[in-house]
């Protein structure tokens, strides 16, 4: 690969002066910068950033872990944050914690080994004392996190809110919500708060389930649901917390022979690509997805560069209606 | 951040003690090691993965090119890239191409100044000599490319092949491929090659469409399928070569009171995880996500050690049956 010294050579210049033409420090005549850029381009040189890293101690790396990539909320997210972080000039390093705690210590430890600039978090189980040895900004995404610099949350209270009076509205009278994980306080968790709000004010009988670990970790509940719905045969509408479970409860009301939404009527959250894939699509709360990838990255550039930022930023969430009520 | 000079101080060693310890270099005695194991823990010594790779020219860093993260079937290989490359030590630097050729030089020229170990190609339109720059491995998945190291697939002609036997062996008579995009050639299309051979050879009636650029893009399919299923009412069987087709044909189909798989079997290509959250789930030909991933990050790391590696690996498929056949 091309070498600085190799620019100088081709061009005739010293080495001081092609460096300066590339850090536009000083003058240098239109004539020498011409002659430089095109050496660069003849020879393919191209900047070691490595080099230009270790000097600044830092890089234009963004460190991202997201517990399962393949989870269609995750691929979204990355998707978006990829997209955002690439408007900034700055690239992301990316890693599946799978929500394993000694996974996640190994992710960090990389994390500092290569000097990122900061890191997103949108990964459960961290330990709080684990970021005792982050010293860059650390932005979570949907994640409280004391030590952390940011969150970026989507207005969950409002959400379930939203859910909730959306199936009131369409008559429903005996209501159950399917919450994520049980256990770890996470922010999602106000979806069922704001839910429980609405059906309380509308007098509305509801019940709050909650799903485990091991079910959030395999995305599988089927079993789960069938048991709701075979054990509580007057219920006419469910809140999901994720269009994962929404597109689960679809398919249990195929075998059962339960008319979605003529008998059931059904609402999602995230408005991932599945919600509009499922036969009927789904109705659901949209997270501004792509809005919270932006924030989280202008938060933590914003951050990494000694600014003072919001240390939690609440992002709208509308209805988004479709066919499964 | 504490330095190699802090754990050298902490110690009471010299810089150079330090660092043979740290690189297993030379005679050391289990005491000294220790010493220093202890020291680093208690400052939390990290060591500077920038100043280690700008010594040997090289990182343990990959570059992931894809054309969309939140495709499932990226999201899935992505994921399954990160786990295989983890398991070896390497990280992923993931980059969105969006197929689009200006963004793609863009990202070459980036891995090339982060002095990544090589290059995973996943995307479809980069033309051939943007790679003359490269000079690191450069494996591609799916995606024939002159100038690459090393190609991984699926036996593509195998899957147009088992998809169309078994709509025949369901005793289908009127068959319809719907094919991702057409112009570029790409592994993809020996899955229509297969579809047709069989056809052929049990002279059962078939036609081929092409979905067109903008529709992959988008991901948006549905106008498409009812047109087809619109003019063509003798279709008894659609072979799609993508979960995320044959989903949206599922949902036409519910659009037009058409029963599947009563009146017409579906079967998709991938076997990504829409393929089980749709209503019915979806028949489909598996490719061996987790394998392919894990070999491409296998020819990856041979080849940049120096080793002559295939150039092209097929893995097998297999058909997975599901409800909609």
């Amino acid at each position: 690969m091309a070498t600085l010294k190799d620019v100088a050579k081709e061009t005739g210049l010293a080495v001081s002066t092609v460096s300066r033409v590339l850090n536009s420090r000083g003058y240098i005549s239109e004539e020498t910068r011409n002659n430089v850029f095109n050496a660069m381009k003849k020879l393919n040189y191209q900047p070691n950033e490595m080099a230009r890293s270790l000097s600044k101690q830092t890089t234009n790396t963004i460190g991202v872990i997201v517990p399962h990539i393949r989870h269609p909320y995750f691929a979204e997210l990355i998707s978006n944050i990829e997209s955002a972080a690439n408007s900034r000039k700055y690239k992301i390093l990316l890693f599946n914690s799978k929500d394993r705690d000694e996974k996640e210590i190994e992710i960090l430890d990389m994390c500092n080994q290569n000097r990122v600039a900061g890191i997103i978090l949108c990964s459960g189980t961290v330990a709080m004392n684990k970021f005792d040895k982050i010293n860059v900004p650390l932005i979570t995404i949907e994640r409280n996190l004391e030590k952390g610099t940011a969150c970026v949350e989507c207005d969950n209270l409002k959400g379930g809110r939203l859910a909730a009076k959306h199936l009131i509205e369409l008559g429903c009278k005996n209501l159950v919500q399917i919450s994520g994980v049980c256990g770890n306080y996470m922010p999602a968790d106000s979806r069922e708060t704001g839910f429980i709000e609405v059906c309380e004010e509308y007098k509305i009988a509801h019940q709050e389930l909650k799903t485990n670990e091991t079910q959030y970790n395999v995305g599988e509940y089927k079993e789960l649901i069938e048991d709701v719905l075979l054990n509580n045969k007057g219920v006419d509408g469910i809140f999901a917390s994720s269009d994962l479970i929404a597109a689960q409860i679809l398919q249990v009301c195929a075998k059962l022979k339960i008319k979605v939404p003529q008998q059931l009527k059904v609402v999602g959250f995230d408005d991932v690509l599945v919600a509009s894939l499922t036969t009927p699509t789904i109705t659901t709360i949209h997270q501004p997805i792509k809005e919270m990838a932006q924030m989280a990255i202008s938060l933590l550039i914003e951050a990494s560069n000694g600014k003072i930022v919001p240390s939690k930023t609440t992002l709208p969430v509308s209805l988004m209606k479709r066919e499964s009520t």
